[in-house]
């Protein structure tokens, strides 16, 4: 297997669009593309991450034309992958064998979405299609709905009260818009209080409006190439240095949903390929659909022991300067979360960060990041590791 | 990269089923793990095509229930590959890279659909956003409309009288139908006559009925491994020689729709890294969405001069015992069309054809096969050669 590199990235801004998914992807794919140094005839495959186009555009089929659009020819194959929320980061998995087996040196992947069009309540009802439809879609059960069930059974496995859950719950969205006030392409650049979660309307008790991560539209895209090849365009390649990918049954199949088991068999893999253990890691991107999910992310990933997640965010260890900061970007509660942009969107981040470009929401020093992105209901994740 | 071979297959019966989509997909995938000689657990990764989910059974992020289902671990990476109807020959190809590379040494890839269910009209809408959903739905074009406006064109291209070229195209269904008689997995085994097609309803003229595939219900899987692993499987294992795929922009983009350039590109690959020709294949599996798409199949695939397809047709050169045997299964046209499926059925056919196992459809001697599956509107093509 060859070391790949991550050239150069792209984004748009996360929140309304008025372009259609395939122009926002080709706007992430521009930048990344010039900003990697090549032409896209240098292009020799695409992969793109998309979550529900039918039902936003009625477009199925959207990579070639996400190809098309860019400028690419009848022999470059271009594939749409679909993972529900996790779809870009397992399409960022699926171009890196690609190169890392050497049938190609030079490979476009990213993810676009056009979520916030349809608004909240069709989009929820939509997503939900991410739950298994012979058992789980006939509860009734949407993902807020399972996050909730979730922080029940979160707060009594580990006897912490209800209230105090809530409030370090909250906290996590506090830190992660404030984290968004410095990042131009955040979609919520507002720092907000404890009290504007535990005041917001009620969603799934629990979770409150501000415990929930908003629909967005938006597209990110990276350039992945061979170690050689990455050094020879740009002055600071980023590399990839593990990745990981599981699956697991629907939730109602799941015996204890506090832990994502999925997620500890994709990360296991990320670790075991990179050498390297949580302390290693200096900057994580993370799935913060909802407060509670970054909590029990951040104990799936090895970074506090399970049931110590929530405790950690209120002594300020997961903000930036803390022991490990996590969703630098802002994460899907205050960046965004276009569902199949967001791995590669989390990607973007992370790249940022390793590169030293992030400014005032840099964590300094950075030498490896991990991404994590979790899809439908905790039945898919994908982990990857970069450092420089 | 090492080579790879196909250890067994499975596929369920074409037609309607009253299973779900991760129902049947278990149920070919069943019959393709116990006939490699193989437990669920040697599977380290799986891929699943599936065209349209959302619409059809309200289930996005269809490839962990799919693992789930056949009892596959956390650890075991899923996903789901969408290039309309190319969905599962692109799904293969993305098998065959991570076995090719090293990095896995056993996985499962197929394809599932439940389209049928859905009925002919509704199908017809939902297929039509593999059209480009900017610039060529609003035109209010289906896949039937695009067939007959390349017919058309074909017919004028060429200098073939309409009415004699409607003949030709009817002669493909009535070869289709006829090799359908001999697949027991077929949804319409039923001869008909040249008279049939040309007394059937008018589609979209001038595709009469049975111009048309079906829709269809229905799954089929493969076990990719290695040369080494395979011959200590099976007797008989199959192995891919080269892979090919390609991309194109919405037919409204596209000069010339009587010629697939995107297959072009994509064949080319495919023979170039088998180091074959046209004249080298004994057997094909092609997409005959419509008669006349096998017909312009058969030419872009460089088995017959540009223009000269359905003389080929009307001399009996792609009949079994013919020239070049096309769609000894009976293609989409009769076996039938479970669009996510069909890729994987094709690869299913010739896997059987290169054992020897197809009785009465057997094309006798073939050692050498292709498959050749078609997505959107001709956006999206995969070839993949098989050999013994």
């Amino acid at each position: 297997m060859r070391k790949i590199a991550i050239a150069g990235v792209g984004m748009t801004r996360f929140g309304r669009s008025e372009k259609s998914s395939v122009e926002m992807f080709a706007e992430a794919a521009v930048e990344a593309i010039t900003t990697s140094n090549i032409k896209p005839k240098d292009i020799q495959a695409i992969f793109v991450g998309n979550g529900l186009g039918d039902f936003e555009e009625g477009q199925v089929n959207i990579a070639p034309f996400c190809a098309a659009e860019i400028g690419l020819s009848y022999g470059v194959p271009a594939l749409r992958i679909e993972g529900a929320c996790a779809s870009s980061s397992v399409a960022i998995r699926e171009a890196f064998i690609w190169v890392a087996s050497g049938f190609y040196d030079i490979v476009l992947v990213g993810g676009t979405e056009r979520a916030m069009a349809m608004g909240t309540p069709l989009s929820t009802r939509t997503f939900a299609m991410g739950t298994d439809s012979k058992y789980g879609e006939l509860t009734g059960i949407t993902f807020p709905g399972l996050f909730a069930l979730m922080a029940h059974a979160y707060a009594h496995k580990y006897g912490i009260p209800l209230p105090k859950l809530k409030e370090r719950m909250a906290m996590v969205a506090v830190k992660n818009h404030q984290n968004a006030v410095h990042n131009p392409l955040a979609q919520m650049r507002k720092e907000i209080t404890v009290e504007t979660v535990l005041n917001s309307p009620m969603i799934a008790d629990p979770l409150q409006l501000f415990d929930c991560c908003p629909f967005s539209d938006g597209a990110a895209a990276l350039v992945l190439t061979t170690e050689e090849i990455a050094k020879k365009l740009v002055e600071k390649p980023v590399y990839i240095l593990g990745v990981g990918q599981g699956s697991n049954g629907a939730a109602c199949r799941q015996k204890d949903i506090t832990r994502i088991r999925v997620r500890e068999a994709s990360v296991k893999q990320a670790y075991d390929m990179a050498g390297l253990v949580p302390q290693d890691i200096d900057v994580c991107e993370l799935h913060d659909c909802f407060t509670l999910a970054e909590i029990v992310a951040t104990e799936g990933l090895g970074f506090f022991d399970f049931g110590k997640g929530s405790e950690a965010v209120e002594k300020g260890e997961t903000a930036i300067g803390g022991k490990i900061p996590i969703n630098p970007s802002g994460g899907l509660k205050a960046k965004g979360h276009p569902v199949g942009a967001t791995g590669a969107a989390q990607a973007y981040e992370i790249v940022k960060q390793l590169r030293g470009e992030c400014g005032m929401r840099q964590v300094e020093g950075a030498k490896v990041g991990m991404t994590d992105t979790l899809g439908g209901d905790l039945s898919i994740v994908a982990n990857i590791i970069y450092g420089v």
